[in-house]
């Protein structure tokens, strides 16, 4: 019989290895930490992924280790926690805002122009230049720029340039050309055309009358999209971001991250909220899209929006600015036009995020739900998106009504001045309220907002338990009872990310039955000072058990007209196979 | 070693019945008959097909059948063949009309009106009631049907139906009010209003005017779209067509076939061309998409119009209509339109498929194409749509090209006597020459440009070796020095539809490699008389290995509102697991 064991260990073998899909791939060696099912912090040393990319089990340093794998990976101690998921960014915006010129760190007029010349120089078929960032006092210019100055450098194709605060913008002449910009062209209110001295416009557009021009800006050519799309999926994976939610995905958006999942490129799980119901019922007809590509897109709600921005005195406010007196912002659109859109997509089984800032539009927000739970019903999942400007007496309104509050940390710290002199002292007790609103047992996401802030989640992990920012500011935290603790913040980027997007049971955790998605970082994000967890280093980036960035690698194929590009390897990267037995 | 080798016997029998992916299914006992390569009829009893429903062996009545196999379906000697492919289709189309209403067989007037009232009590949810067919000639009525006996029936919801020849319209007063038409209304060039006794419209538009009310009736909704795309693939499937062109893919016909791919809803093979260039780099940006669903759908070709049809004079011809002096015709845009366009979408890698009807327009396409072709190099397969009449000076041009005419032989019978009256006795001899063409060396596509004409293949081969319609009229067939062989018409609507969507690696034969596309019918098509072909039934129609659709059943769920409805079942539906080794 012992011929006949050792040549059934042979077939055996053989049959490993011929049979992949019946064998698992290990990652062994790591110093692991991740969340369990009640967001408490728990070790590992080794992740069982299976060939679809799910855990099949998470080791101990104790538990043997299987005979038979596919590949094996060892880290070598290195530090393996769960990919972060941001709750609120806008994928493409974030493509496209890297693809275009960034003068913000320029510190001289003359250093500027050289950076315009090299963009243009360097992108000669883009029918425009658009970027922004400049600031003529940073430059010590003591004046706006000119169209003139512009045409000296890039004379034959529009430009057109954002300031640093997005309140004016700086076109050159074919820019003007191109929108019929005239010496005659009048500014709309609340916006001014800076004009030179024969009268004629001078190629500064302040506030409103920045539409004059950027409406002739043309739309993205595809293949420009699919630019943005992988430049966007390059900076997400690089921040140790396996999944997003993309809140306001339009038709071409969609078009975009289909054309990367049929071409194997798709490599980050985006959950996607259209951007109307119209584009919702054009893509999922009757409710949301089966999870595709192997859970790595899914078109399951609709965003809308009830007000705008705080810094704009956009926010809808139940009083007054404290800083404007008589303005309280204004709704985007009325109670019953909100109702009818969060009506027609919940009827659909569509889940419904309502961008809401102001404390009135939060109150309003929450009114349409109690008003539409009776009727639908089951598991919604409604979201309110930012939720910045709660009235307490509001807030036992979202743990009543199971809503997920979508935040994001970095805003409170950016926003926190700001914040005090348009709402007065008095109106703080429900800004930016993370604390108290999880006590009232509703789910907290967090999310970053990019492009509007970095997607970095560490810097956003780090601010949700400090209440400071990068600098440390304020010294003790900006009203520190609104503080998480460092768990729930992070659960909030990883667990509750998720289960905001009806992800919880595919994402989040590193757990038997999820997604194998986990990041290698350079040091214990349990145990770091909150300045060390914001520099944290991203070492290499998994999802769905396959390396898909490592640190100093220009990532995933661009794609090439006219056929496919390769697939990236489905095989981990640095996964060597191992001898069976062994 | 006696031990030892019935021991790797058992194992590797264990292997074959534990990996599923490594084992065949067997469609045998049957009487097969495909083209081979080179379009002579194949004798066979016997189909291998692997797990992704590709063919791995066909096998002849001495082959010996494997002895472990999944599953094993015993045809029972009945005769299987190729799958039918339409060269030329519109789907969606072929959707709506099926579920739109049907007046076509209506004697009287009472009849029709009866069909109306029960068609309106069946579908409550339809905004507005369309369809058509009605002849009042053939109701014995005397006179068109008015706007006030349409109201007795529908008086809530617009009504709006076609004469039977599509010049002519009825509508009823909540038509013609959703429309804005009223006493006051005029009617433009080239159309009539029908008038009341009081000076009113009576109801019924005829020509251009048709457009004063079909201008507003609605878009159909996501949901109308995936019932008329339900329809269309059961009524396809039913004919034994297994995979079809569609010619003029809008993006939300291309949402529709994406929906039901990724709920595995979709069954036959769509070979797409989009609707406009614009739509094609929407959604396959730099060129065709890939395949997918295992083949089912690609985007490959954008579809163009040069002219209008015979029928309406609207073909572009060289000299005038024989029937009209001073009339050729009109393009419907210019050679440098035309060429811009084509450039555009062939420097995409997307191929071309251009209509062309009268003689003019296929001069000024295969101009197109000549001038293009320098640029433009590789295996473009440049498609003619229709190539109906062309002068026999331009034949050689197909050839010389590479040019695809892609035709449709039951247009040749449905008309011959108009194309007579049209273009005069003299020049016929380019007209629906699909011999010459072939001659030339071209590749000529069957298809059958359905809803304009049935789907059914059978009707169509037989018209394409006979040159007859389905009277058997003319004696002798028209003009039957065009008539292809029985063998070379089967090859239009198999091996040379494929090859006109690039997929005859795929599609078009039962061979190893392809594929399992087949059909069961009743008779052999080899052996039938005309008549007899035309009467084909089909039993079964089977794509990718699964059967999809068997006579006598209603095929396919329909998705249901919010989730993704079961999918089909992949096992085929009559097959029986066998026992390995019997």
């Amino acid at each position: 019989m012992k011929l006949l064991n050792r040549f059934a260990a042979l077939m055996l073998a053989a049959t490993a290895l011929s049979a992949p899909a019946l064998a698992d791939g290990l990652v062994d060696n790591v110093d692991g930490v991740t969340l369990d099912e009640k967001g408490r912090p728990e070790r590992f040393t080794g992740i069982l992924i299976d060939k679809d990319g799910t855990i099949t089990r998470v080791l101990g340093r104790k538990d043997k280790r299987p005979e038979k794998l596919d590949w094996r990976t060892d880290m070598k101690g290195r530090v393996v926690m769960p990919g972060m998921i941001d709750g609120h960014g806008h994928f493409m915006e974030l493509g496209f805002k890297a693809l275009s010129l960034d003068l913000s760190d320029t510190k001289s007029f003359e250093e500027a122009k050289a950076k315009i010349a090299a963009y243009a120089a360097a992108n000669p078929n883009r029918p425009w230049i658009t970027g922004g960032g400049w600031n003529q006092e940073k430059w010590g210019l003591g004046r706006f720029p000119t169209a003139a100055e512009l045409d000296a450098i890039v004379p034959g194709k529009p430009v057109w340039l954002d300031r640093v605060d997005g309140h004016a913008a700086w076109a050159n002449s074919a820019a003007m050309k191109a929108a019929g910009v005239t010496a005659k062209s009048v500014a709309p209110t609340g916006g001014r055309i800076e004009k030179g001295p024969g009268g004629a416009p001078s190629g500064v557009f302040v506030d409103a009358a920045m539409a004059l021009v950027a409406k002739a800006v043309p739309a993205a050519p595809p293949r420009e999209r699919n630019a943005a799309f992988l430049e966007a999926q390059r900076i997400l994976l690089s921040n140790g971001i396996t999944a997003t939610a993309d809140m306001g995905t339009s038709l071409d958006d969609w078009l975009t991250y289909r054309y990367m999942g049929d071409r194997n490129l798709l490599r980050i799980h985006i959950m996607s909220y259209a951007n109307s119901v119209e584009t919702a019922v054009r893509v999922g007809v009757s409710g949301p899209t089966p999870w595709l590509y192997n859970d790595r897109l899914r078109m399951g709600g609709i965003k809308l929006y009830l007000d705008g921005a705080l810094g704009s005195r956009g926010a809808w406010l139940k009083a007054p600015y404290a800083d404007a007196p008589g303005q309280t912002g204004l709704p985007l659109q009325t109670d019953t036009q909100l109702l009818n859109q969060m009506s027609r997509g919940a009827m659909d089984g569509f889940q419904l995020a309502v961008h809401a800032i102001g404390d009135r539009a939060n109150a309003e927000v929450l009114n349409a739900i109690e008003e539409l739970s009776g009727s639908y019903t089951g598991d919604r999942r409604w979201r309110i998106e930012h939720a910045q400007i709660v009235d307490p007496a509001d807030l036992p309104r979202f743990g009543r009504n199971g809503v997920v509050a979508s935040m994001q940390p970095v805003h409170q710290t950016s926003d926190r001045v700001m914040a005090e002199t348009r709402l007065g002292a008095q109106r703080l007790a429900g800004a930016y309220a993370w604390k108290s609103i999880a006590a009232t047992g509703a789910r907290v996401a967090f999310g970053s907002d990019y492009p509007v802030e970095s997607p970095n989640p560490f810097a956003g992990w780090a601010a949700g338990f400090t209440r400071q920012d990068a600098e440390g500011q304020p010294f003790g935290g900006w009203r520190p009872e609104e503080a998480l603790t460092r768990e729930a913040a992070w659960r909030a980027f990883t667990i509750d990310a998720a289960y905001a997007g009806f992800a919880e049971k595919k994402l989040g955790r590193i757990a038997p039955g999820m997604r194998a998605d986990f990041i290698v970082v350079d040091r214990d994000p349990t145990m770091a000072a909150p300045a060390e967890l914001r520099a944290t280093r991203v070492l290499e980036t998994w999802v769905n058990g396959e390396k898909v960035w490592v640190e100093g690698q220009r990532a995933l194929p661009v794609p090439e007209g006219g056929t496919a590009p390769a697939p990236v390897a489905a095989a981990p990267v640095a996964a060597a196979p191992v001898e069976p037995g062994r």
